[in-house]
């Protein structure tokens, strides 16, 4: 058997995601998903088993680019659970569809999420955000569309000033916009009605992954008496976790926090090792410090997250594309 | 009485202020002392009266350049105290000497502050900074000097990036700095063993008055076990809160936050007013959230610092400038 | 086809509950069922069809008398959800058995959840109350018939002092009775084992929606150490949460709080409109206050009750009178 | 020596106070002092020891009608120490001085109070008030005198619904007033920016006793994320607590919770002995819940209270009566 | 029909567990696991009916040595639930078949829960423990194994010490080990990663009963930051307490806690019933000051393994030996 | 000038506290100024000067043998401060005078602070006592004496077991006991009224330094709600931490808490060096963790120390013995 062949559309959206020009949890399931069902369309073998294998070498290929963007294995997961028959067509056609199946569903979930955290905002509410995601988003957009007024504190959130499109998001809405740095956030926090949120993926603990300085935000919230929303598909439940595995935060480039210049400046030599630069993208914030999660499955307490995830995923832990 | 003749020097000093090239409190303090003295040495008055209306004029120009830098009036309060005698040239030599005093009085508190904050710190210790503040660095020099080894993790401080100063000045002294977006904080407080920070004023309800986000990490300090120590020389602590007085939190200009051409693509247009831009210099930590105010007269608990306020400046609130 | 007729048994019920002559959860539960039923029995119709229409008609009668009583649509989806078959003798038949069985369930629901809740006391015990909760009754029942001795501390529960029905109760099951005003509650609490309440409904998020007072019960009983039980048969589990609903509280009259005369001392002319009287009948207790919810399925802590939920009613949350 | 004969004025006052026809600290201490003074004016004694003999017994017949209003003996205590002279005519004067003096430092002590506390409020707050305290509500006038614009959110206080007396005075000030039961003030209190109460008094160890319902509210309070601030001249600082006294909590008649025919609806006949009614006036908060006390010397956090105390009492804690 | 005949398998492995030289809660698990097989294997009955008696009264004679070793009943459960068929020889072979089932899942689920336990802990972590369990220390072998270098900080666990046991199997693996009297450990947090215990039971409202002194241990990790993980098989997960049973303490002998001539020495006389020693074997953990349990079946938030305790043993509550 | 020579009292005495044959602050302080009186009594020399050499070096000799223990150097510097005079035999009369008038208000100083602590506790009280304090014994037998019953919860207080001569005293004074190990105490706090413990030492910052196992008994003391009260003469206040002095905390003997052949049993091998015995004998509780420090000039809580102490030993920090 000839070594798989993997087709173009899947490293170009290997590269996109790696490099941060697909991003976001849907997108990138939604990108990985299409990914798959291209090279299913695509292939040039006839052997099933070349089938699989190709189909696994690009699951394995879109996977490695990002592991802890959580959505990308449930994605590659749920469209490999779908792949059956027993010619090269028949598994054509139930990847191809599957992967329908499932950007279908992806879109439908944000909606859905949607109108489950809009019920959680009351007319006039006023909101502080963190990072951009659309999860979050998508519950103030239900609010508007319910005819719901709301106000929202936007955080800029450093390093790479996500706040920014999320401001700019929620003005074309028509909400108005009180811009932060992420330092000013607690003293404004008796003015917020709900702090909401996205995940870059939770944990089995009830544990969110998400941006950095979420945690330090539901630590005030908590303090101030602020509950705090965390807005997230199912598809951010990361099942590694449920084994007790932790989610491995992304370290990433020193130069989102200081340029050239400005190390130089700082240090006392041009390449001062005693001078480090810590950029974690996320960090974790434990369930005692978020009052819900909002799911396009209905909304749960942090702690009763792992209920679903159990249901969704099984038990089974082992990699999809493990033959 | 002719109108009182301000000297330039006075009027420069103002200015310096009020645009920040004289920045850090106890800078302010000795840069108004001696504002003071000039106004005295160069005086052309030939009556008492004159010579009192000129000084009083002289403080409250420079008191009225930045009013929430409290060791701007604390002294002026201490030179025009000592400002005695029935002569002009009486007049003229007190105030001088009490200029003189003041100032070198000065530069002793902030070494007898850093050995007292220098105590509270073990060899080995890693301490988490936020802004840049003097009386702060100087327990770090301390505990240097006495044999300590130290470590530092040093938040950067939007929206001005103080620390970068303090990281710098660090490197100088050689401890090895980790410098972090002000987000990430609460991710590496379990490797801390000191919150240490500076103080812009002192409350007479134990608050403590520093540059924004020192309270949201303080809060997240406490969750995680690890002591806050805020160092502040007596200068610091503000007259007027003992009578109930809030201290008035400075904002500042938007574009240390967004510039314009950021604020353009977050808004709907040009100028869009439901776009704010909130940047307070300062927020308000409460007292049980500190474990340790550590000055110039000893260490002592935020809920006490009342009665070293009361010692020090009495139970008068009036201004030292009216007659 | 003609519009439905609804029977005058169904009238009448709608309107005891909407005037609160009948009222407790069970009761209004109980009263539904049983009006379904009659309406069943009672029936003109010969068309199948007819015979769906009328009893969605009735049970909407019903359901909208008080929206936030949760046990009635509880009660009308449970019974609705049994109506089948294809004649109307064969639709009548299982519609009045399945309010049967709702309505035998419902009783021993109590008297199961009291064997629950009893097995959390322990002989000796003080229980303070909050309200009239018949649930939290069966618990001290069932604990008192198991041979343990229990004294009681009942808060009088303004507006409405449904603490003096609690106390009457207890006297005549001969426990010991404390009354206290609301306010002396926190004063009490180093004698209390447990404190009991009720729940008016509980949502997805483990909050518990109780009698007003509720929730200041429950911080301050956390604060002092004492655990918090809460006692609700799963009828008060309130479906609409699920996707995020909030519950909204009744706002009830202002004769409650203070009469005509009481009003106009206070107020500075006849109808004074900046004398506002707010009379919620709830609150909500976040579930980090809350240590167990006592059902008849078991013992939960808040943070699962929502997998109860999904188990009992499922994901859906559309209307059961819509066809 | 004959036995001192009392005046009757100290035998009305003694029973005004004694029947709450005088009540509120100041105006017990002022009408104490004004009963001791009209004692010295009044006499009939001829012998300074006899005098003297006639003002202590004159001071422990007020002292004994309430040994918790503190004010009481401090009055007593202020008046008693200014006794001097050798002559009776001397005595006279100096008591007669003594006590003007206390009751015009007195008058201007609220006053003073009022600007400090008003100081903490900004315009546009909305307070929390519970029971009636003149101390809490001159803090409300002087911020009303400066010009800023506050609505009250007012508790009834149960049992003697003194709110009523608190929203009436607020109203006459034009200042918006919501009225709530005491149960429902967790639910308001995410709109409040300040709850402020008085103090029946104050213990050495931060500890403030007021209206029964006062320590829950703060509690509740420090959950949400609202500051106490506890309004209370220096006359309401407990001097026997400096040395671990505690402070008796005054138990009041069980009709002030249910009346008669209440009680033996309630009961299992008619004097049922195992309903004990509990009427506490009082209840003690712990510092650590308390954010500044507001005196007519300033502000202090509670945990300090113990140095103006000693300041202003020392630490003699013999009775002023005793020889 | 005679009275069944108990094999002295059974009764040496009850005397065994009785005088906890079985101790441990799989150890327990798997002997009565073993002894009822054994039971089974030896038997005489010729009967159906009386094998089952005699499987029965060999179960109550096991089941009544010690009541609050849950592991114990739910291996009685498990085993009895398996006895099937119509002859003696099928009900042999179903309930040896069954035992050696439980018995070899019984081996791998710590093997198994070992691994996701030890994905918690990470390179150069320092865990404290306290008492000694197998499960606790199966996530450090998996962790040793996996590469892993880790540190312990053993609690002695007074009053018999088992933190010995512990101590001497870390040191067998090479683990460095700092031994603590147990009062120390708040003293020694800062430097812990991880507190990690085992579990006597858990119970359905998401309690942890495990080995006296493990409540205060979480208490005093939460308020330093430090998680608290619990390692427990899913035979420790108390079926009674699902039905609100709280699980009894046992009490053990004095004198574990002081010898006869200590007593003597402390007491007024040689039989001083005034001086009581109290020696609880368990305590009892409240779910908020712990952050995850792990199982066999992955990891958990305390308050969702009452979903798992229901899937796992249903709701009933019966005991298996009834008929 | 010779060397000075110490009288062998002195030596003695030093080595009595050295060994902890003489033990217990006020014991040690006593007999520190005991010795110096001796000194002073038996000098030999002739010269004033050589006087001040030999009782400086005595005073030295003493303090040097336990410095942790804070009364010995208070002790020697109230000494030293006494000594005066321009003669030798001057010196002796003032030093000896000084000696007594310590000693003297050294014995008072324990009974003062017993009733203040005794005027917290009320008639049937439950005290739980950590380690042997006579401090904390003189408020109980103060109440006992005043008539008030109590009863004794006592931690042993591994690894030395003070808690037996707790035990033994209260038995001795009728007050019923209960003996537990260390781990029990969480498990017992909902009995206890008062948490009573006495301090090795009170630092400026408000902390109390006692015996190791206080600070994790009163963080569960304040999560059950039960205050926590510190019984310590102003002796114990340690004037170096005004200046930040962190107070050192003795390590003791290992075999306090392993013997040798524990040690071998769990080593794994004779001289493990890896196997580390931690043995502090103090920890460090914070105030927010203390209600009242009760003390022989009154109670305040512990944020207040601070400003007693500066009013005893005044800012200097320098020590006695320096010339």
């Amino acid at each position: 058997m000839t070594a798989p062949e993997i087709d173009p559309v899947v490293e170009s959206t290997a590269a996109d995601i790696a490099e941060m020009r697909i991003r976001g949890a849907a997108t990138i399931a939604d990108a990985a998903a299409e990914a798959l069902a291209t090279q299913a369309r695509r292939t040039n073998v006839t052997d099933p088993e070349a089938f699989r294998a190709e189909l696994r070498v690009a699951a394995r290929t879109l996977y490695e680019t990002r592991p802890t963007a959580v959505s990308l294995p449930n994605a590659l997961r749920y469209v490999l659970r779908g792949m059956a028959g027993e010619t090269v067509s028949q598994l054509q056609a139930t990847t191809i569809e599957q992967a329908e199946v499932f950007q279908r569903d992806l879109a439908d979930a944000q909606a859905t999420l949607g109108e489950v955290g809009a019920n959680r905002l009351r007319d006039g509410d006023v909101v502080m955000t963190h990072c951009h995601s659309t999860d979050a988003l998508a519950c103030i957009e239900a609010a508007l569309e319910a005819g719901k007024s709301l106000e929202a504190i936007v955080r800029e959130t450093r390093p790479r000033n996500q706040g920014h499109i999320t401001a700019s998001q929620l003005r074309e809405w028509g909400v108005p916009v009180t811009l932060l740095v992420d330092n000013a956030a607690r003293r404004y926090l008796d003015q917020v009605d709900h702090v909401l949120v996205g995940a870059d993926s939770i944990a089995a603990d009830g544990s969110v992954i998400n941006k950095i300085g979420t945690s330090g935000l539901a630590v005030c919230a908590r303090e101030r008496g602020v509950p705090v929303m965390v807005a997230a598909q199912t598809i951010k439940l990361h099942p590694d976790t449920m084994t007790g595995h932790t989610v491995e935060i992304e370290m990433r480039a020193e130069h989102e926090v200081v340029g050239d210049h400005e190390r130089t400046e700082i240090g006392t030599e041009p390449d001062d090792e005693d001078l480090q630069v810590e950029n974690p993208a996320f960090d974790v914030t434990p369930p005692r410090h978020v009052d819900a999660i909002v799911t396009e499955r209905g909304q749960f307490p942090p702690e009763s997250i792992v209920t679903l995830m159990r249901d969704l995923f099984g038990e089974t832990t082992g990699e999809p594309w493990e033959p």
